[in-house]
C-alpha cells in the first residue's frame, strides 16, 4: 500500500467553544490529517515545530505510526492559533495567530518524501504548494486545501496550483469567495475547470459534496446531535479520504471516491467529538468502520418491493 | 391505494426571486401538496378560495387529478402572500400578506373526507388542524407542518396537535424555536418526545433530516446548480413523501420512510426548478421516478471488494 506524504501546520491551538476550552492543545492542518490517514496507511509528515513543542506530542505522532523524520525543529516557538466558536458552530472567530517559526517554513523533501505517490498539500502560501509539488518524483494522486488568506492575497498561485492536482478540499465559503460563484454547486464546477479533477466542498454540518467529471455527489454528515469543538474537521475528512484511497489503491473509480466521501465524514465526525486530536488519538480501526457502515446503513434507500409501489388510478 | 386528504391554504403569489418574478401565481400549501401527491395516489383537496380564484386554476388541478369537490368559494378575495427571496435561496422575506377569505377558514369535511386514511394537515391555525382531525374517521397515518407565526402564538395548541400526529414536517428553523434547541437534530429528538413518531426536518439546499424511533436519516438534496423560486418546496417535499406512503400502503417500516424521504427531495427539487406551480403541473411520473433512480444511484456508496481495504503496516 502507498504511504501518504502530508505537508502543512503543526500547531498549538487554545480552543473556546460552548462547550468548554482547551490551551495549547496539539493541533494544525498537517497533525489532524496525519491522526486520521494513519487509520488506513503510514504516513509521513514534514513540517516545523519550535524548541517549545512538548516531546510528548512528537512521541503522540510517532506512536500512532505517523513518521516524524521530516519535522524539524526551529530556533523559537510553535505556530499558535487561537479561536473561538459560537454555538451555531459554523466558522470560528480567530482570536490570535501567531506564526513564529511556520512563518519561514520552507519545506525541503528528502528522497522518501519526493517518492511518495500520495501527496496532501494542506494549508499553505500557495506557493510553497507547488515548490513542494515541484520537488516530487511522480506522484499518482496530488490533493490540496486552502484557506480565504490564499484566496485574497494570491489568487492566482492558488489557480496556477489547481491547474496541478487532482483533488481539491475547499469548505463552502471559501469555495464561493475563490470562484465569485454564488452556491457550492456553481462553485465547484467553476473551480473544476481550473484543474483537479476531483472537487470537494465541505460544509461543516451539513456535509459535503463531491464534483467528479461533472456528476455531483452530495454527502449528509454523520448525525451527531452535539459536538464539542469543529476545529479539525475538515483536515481529518482530508485524512479519511485520502487515507482510504491511499489504502485501496483505487484514486479514481467513482465507487472508490465515494468510500472515500464516507470515510472522511466518519473520521470528521469523530474528531469533532472532543477537543484537539483527542478523540483521533486513540481511535481504532475497529470503531471507524463500524461508523462507516452506520453511514453506509443510514443512507442506502432501499428499492421497494416489485409492484409495491402503483400508479394512481385515473380521476 | 388509499386516497389523501389535504386541509390548507390556497394562494395567489407575487414572488421575486433572482431569477425573475410572477405575480398572482397559483400558490398555497394545499396546491403545491396536492400537485405532488398525486404524482402517487388521488388527492382531496379541502380549502377555500375568493370569487376571483381564476377559473383555470380550478380547472387545472382538476384536470391533474385533484378532487375539488371541497374547495369552497367564499365571498371576497382569494389569500394572497407577496415575497422576495435573496441570492442565497433561503427564507423569504414577506412583503405583504392579505388573508381575505381565508381568514374564516372553518374546514368543514363531508363524508368522502372523513373516512380518508392519509391525512395532511397543511399549515393553518393549529386549533383549526385539531379540529379538521377531530372529524376523522379512523386516519391511518396523520401529517402536519406548521410555521413560526403558530409557533409564536399557540405553541400549546401547537404541542397538543403534536400529541396526535404520526408524521411532523417542519422547517430547521422553524424547529429550533419550537424546541428552544440549538441544532436541527436535538431538536428534532425533543420534538418527538412530544408524539410524532416520525419528525422530518427540512433544510432547504441542504437537504433534509428524519427521526425514527431515535434514528437520524440525514438525506442530501437533489443537486441543482440553479434554482427559480424556492415557494412550495416544503409542501411539496410533503407532497412526495405522503404520496409516496399512501401508495405503498407501507407507512411504518424504515426502509418505506427512507424511499418517501427521496419522493419527497425529488418532488421539491422539480418544483424549485420554476416560478409558482409551473414545473409540477406538467410533471410526468416517468421523469419523477428517473429523478428517483438517480438520487439513489448518487446516494449509493458501494461496498469495496472483498481484500481490497488492508490494513496499514505497522511502522
Amino acid at each position: 500500500m502507498e504511504s501518504i506524504l502530508v505537508v502543512g501546520s503543526i500547531a498549538l491551538d487554545t480552543v473556546k467553544t460552548p462547550a468548554g476550552e482547551v490551551a495549547d492543545g496539539l493541533g494544525g492542518s498537517a497533525t489532524y490529517f496525519s491522526l486520521a490517514a494513519r487509520q488506513f496507511a503510514p504516513v509521513r509528515l514534514v513540517g516545523v515545530v519550535g524548541e517549545d513543542f512538548p516531546r510528548e506530542h512528537r512521541e503522540l505522532l510517532a506512536r500512532r505510526g505517523v513518521d516524524c523524520a521530516g519535522l524539524k525543529t526551529a530556533k523559537g516557538k510553535t505556530f499558535r492559533w487561537s479561536g473561538r466558536y459560537g454555538k451555531d458552530s459554523g466558522a470560528a472567530k480567530t482570536l490570535a495567530t501567531h506564526l513564529n517559526v511556520f512563518k519561514d517554513f520552507r519545506p525541503r523533501l528528502d528522497e522518501a518524501h519526493r517518492r511518495s505517490k500520495v501527496v496532501f498539500l494542506a494549508n499553505i502560501d500557495p506557493e510553497l504548494q507547488s515548490e513542494v509539488l515541484a520537488q516530487m518524483h511522480a506522484p499518482a494522486l496530488v490533493a490540496c486545501d486552502t484557506m480565504n488568506f490564499w484566496i485574497d492575497s494570491k489568487p492566482e498561485a492558488l489557480k496556477e496550483l489547481l491547474s496541478k492536482v487532482d483533488v481539491f478540499f475547499v469548505n463552502d465559503e471559501e469555495a464561493k469567495r475563490l470562484s465569485r460563484r454564488p452556491n457550492a454547486l456553481q462553485a465547484a464546477l467553476t473551480i473544476a475547470s481550473w484543474g483537479p479533477s476531483v472537487v470537494v466542498v465541505k460544509k461543516g454540518e451539513h456535509g459535503a459534496l463531491m464534483l467528479v467529471d461533472g456528476r455531483f455527489f452530495l454527502f449528509p454528515p454523520f448525525p451527531l446531535p452535539s459536538i464539542k469543538d469543529p476545529t479539525g474537521a475538515g483536515d481529518t475528512f482530508a485524512g479519511g479520504f485520502l487515507g482510504y484511497l491511499a489504502s485501496s489503491g483505487d484514486y479514481r473509480s467513482v465507487g472508490s471516491l465515494k468510500r472515500a466521501m464516507a470515510y472522511g465524514t466518519v473520521l470528521a465526525s469523530f474528531n469533532v467529538e472532543d477537543f484537539s486530536t483527542r478523540s483521533i488519538e486513540t481511535l481504532e480501526r475497529e470503531r471507524v468502520d463500524e461508523r462507516f457502515h452506520d453511514l453506509l446503513e443510514r443512507m442506502s434507500v432501499p428499492r421497494a418491493e416489485s409492484g409495491r409501489v402503483r400508479r394512481p388510478v385515473a380521476a
